[in-house]
C-alpha cells in the first residue's frame, strides 16, 4: 500500500472513530424493520432510547441479580418451521444461550405465547412439543407460562417470548470490559447456517444443497471453555441477529478495543458462502443460533480451541482474529489478498424475522 | 327452598362436580379468542396441552427455583393507552404482581418488545417512559430486554413480554393446596375497574362517568399480609383476566375445596356495576390489574383485613366469602335474596385483549 493510500485509510478510520465515540441519539419518527435487525438501527434504539430510560449503561441480553442471571427474548421467526428447527426450539435455545453467554448455567425457563385467532391447533401442538424437547435436551425445566390470543390479522400465527434464569458459574468473570489487547477471538464452528436455512425455507433462492439451522444449546461449549480457561475467558457472545460482524462491532465498542479478523480463518461452509453470494451479503452478517464468539487471553487460547473442538458439532471451531489497540471501537478485516477493510455495523435489515 | 328444588340443585351440583373432576382434554382444532380469556378454554389449553407437555402439574403464573421466583407474561391490550394506565405500566405491574402472588419480593424485570413496522416512535417513547416510571414506583430494576420488529400488518402496533425474578419471602408458605375449610376469602378493594376502563376507552358504551384502571403493584399489600398473617396466609392470586370468579374457580379446583361467596359483601363501585349491566356481564368476571384475592385462616382474617384497609387505595378491602367442604372444586354464590347459584368458569371471551 502506498503512503498516500495509507494516509487516506487512516483519515477514513479517524472520521469513523470520531462518529462512533458519540452516544447515538434515537431520532427516527417511525419504527422500521432495521430496528429489529441487530445492527446500527437496533443499537441506536437501545443506546439512544431504552438504556437511558431504564437507567442502564447498556441493555444486556442477560443481567445478573444476586448471582442469578435473568434474560428474556421474543421470537417472530418466519416461517415457523425451517430445516433443522422451529420457533419453539429457537425460543428455548435462544434463552438458554443468553444465559450461557452471561456465564450462567441455565436452570429454568418460562414461555409466553401470543397466538393469532384461528391458529391451527396442530401447529401449536408441534411447537409445544418442540419446546418440551429442546428444554429436555438443554437440561432446563419449563416452569411456567402465559397465553394470549389476538384477533385474526393482529399477529402472524404465533410469537413466543421466553425468559430464563441461571446460576452464575463461579469459574467465570465475563464482561466486555475484560476484553484486552492480545485476546484471541474464537468462533465455535462454521458461521451463517441459521440465516441461510431460513432463506432457503422461504424459497428466496433456488439452491440444490441442503442446509439446516445450527440452533442448539451452547451451554456445553461454555462449560468446556470455563473448565479449561477459567478467568482467562474474558467475554462470550452468541452471534445471532446480525451475525458475527454485529457481535464483534458491539464488543469492540463496549471494550474500546479493535478487533482484527483474518478473513481466511473464518469457517464457512461452501453452501453458506454460495447462498450469501447469491443474496449479495457477507456471511459474517448472517445469523447463527448455535455459534458463539469467545475472547480468550492468549496464554489460554490453544487449550480453549482444543476443548471446544472436542465437542460434537464444534470440530471446525477456529481462532479468527485478535484484539489490538489501534482503532478503539472498530472491527477490521484482513483479507486473503493482504488488504484491510472496515467491517462496519449492519445497516438496514437484509434478513427480516430471522429469529 | 322446597325439598324438591333442593334435590334438583344437588343433582345439578353433582353432575357439574363429576364433569370437573376429569382432567380436561384439548381437542379444539383452532385457537379462538376464548383460549386467551382466562376461563374454561384457557384452562383446557393449559391443563390439556401445555402442562402435560412440560411435565408440570399446573402451569403457574410464577414458579420458584432455588428460592428465586420467576414469571413471564405477554401483554396485547387494546388500546395501548387507557384511563389510568397503558400497556407499559400494565406489563411492569402484571409481572411484579405475579411474583408478589408467589410470595416473592420483586427484584428485577426484563422487557421484550414486538414492534410493528411503521409504529410511531413517540408511541414507543411513551411506553418506554411508562415502563421506567412503573418500575421505579414498584421498586424493581429493568435489567435487560429485547426488541423485534415484524412487518406492517403482522402485529397491532406493539406487544410487550415482561419477565421478572423475585426472592421468595421466608414469612410466607403460599400454595393452593394450603387452602382449607374455614379460610376467609379477602379481596383488596372494589373489583372490575381495569376491564371497565378498557371498555370505556374502546367506546363500547356511552357512559358519562369516569373510571380508571386499577393497575398498580400489589407487593405492598402482600408485604402487609405476610407481616400480619405469616403462615396463616394460605394462598394469593391477582384477579386479572376472567376476574375474581375465574381466580376462585381455579383455586377451588386446585384445592379441592368449595368457595362460598356472599354477593352482598363484594365491593363494586356503582359505575362498574352499571357498565357491567350494560354489557350483560357479572363484574365478578371483569378483569382487575391491581386487586388480589387472599385466603386467610379464620384466626388471622380480622387482622389481615385491617392491615390491608390501612393501605392507600385499599380502604374498601373486604371479606367476601369463605371456604367450605360441600362441593369440592366449586364456587357458589349466596345472593342477597337468600338464594344460591353456581358461579362457573368463564366461557368465551366477552372482553378480548384486556391485558
Amino acid at each position: 500500500m502506498s503512503a498516500t493510500a495509507g494516509d487516506r485509510e487512516q483519515r477514513v478510520l479517524d472520521i469513523i472513530e470520531t462518529a462512533r465515540a458519540k452516544r447515538p441519539r434515537f431520532r427516527d419518527e417511525r419504527i422500521t424493520l432495521a430496528h429489529g435487525a441487530g445492527g446500527k438501527a437496533t443499537q441506536t434504539l437501545i443506546e439512544g432510547l431504552l438504556a437511558p430510560a431504564f437507567g442502564l449503561g447498556e441493555l444486556l441480553d442477560a443481567a445478573a441479580v444476586e448471582g442469578i442471571a435473568i434474560t428474556s427474548d421474543s421470537f417472530v421467526v418466519k416461517p415457523l418451521r425451517f430445516p433443522g428447527g422451529s420457533i419453539g426450539e429457537l425460543a428455548v435455545n435462544g434463552t438458554v444461550n443468553d444465559l450461557a453467554m452471561a456465564g450462567a448455567r441455565p436452570l429454568a425457563i418460562t414461555v409466553a405465547m401470543i397466538l393469532e385467532e384461528g391458529l391451527v391447533a396442530d401447529v401449536l401442538r408441534a411447537e409445544v412439543d418442540a419446546i418440551a424437547a429442546a428444554a429436555d435436551t438443554a437440561g432446563v425445566a419449563v416452569v411456567g407460562g402465559d397465553t394470549k390470543v389476538v384477533e385474526r390479522g393482529a399477529a402472524d400465527q404465533m410469537y413466543l417470548s421466553t425468559s430464563g434464569i441461571g446460576r452464575v458459574d463461579p469459574r467465570g468473570r465475563l464482561a466486555p470490559q475484560r476484553i484486552q489487547a492480545g485476546d484471541q477471538v474464537l468462533v465455535s464452528g462454521p458461521i451463517g447456517e441459521h440465516g441461510t436455512a431460513i432463506m432457503l425455507a422461504r424459497n428466496e433462492f433456488d439452491l440444490d444443497a441442503e442446509i439446516v439451522s445450527d440452533t442448539c444449546s451452547l451451554w456445553p461449549v461454555v462449560d468446556a471453555l470455563l473448565g479449561v480457561a477459567g478467568a482467562d475467558l474474558h467475554c462470550l457472545r452468541d452471534a445471532t441477529r446480525g451475525g458475527v460482524a454485529s457481535v464483534l462491532n458491539e464488543l469492540a465498542r463496549a471494550a474500546g478495543a479493535t478487533v482484527v479478523v483474518s478473513e481466511a480463518d473464518v469457517p464457512v461452509t461452501p453452501i453458506v458462502q454460495a447462498a450469501a453470494e447469491l443474496l449479495g451479503i457477507d456471511p459474517m452478517y448472517v445469523a447463527n443460533e448455535g455459534k458463539l464468539v469467545a475472547f480468550v487471553a492468549p496464554q489460554a487460547a490453544d487449550a480453549a480451541l482444543q476443548a471446544v473442538r472436542a465437542l460434537p458439532g464444534c470440530e471446525r471451531a477456529a481462532v479468527i482474529g485478535e484484539v489490538r489497540r489501534e482503532q478503539p471501537g472498530m472491527v477490521l478485516v484482513e483479507t486473503s489478498f493482504g488488504g484491510r477493510r472496515v467491517m462496519d455495523q449492519l445497516v438496514g435489515d437484509p434478513l427480516p424475522r430471522i429469529c
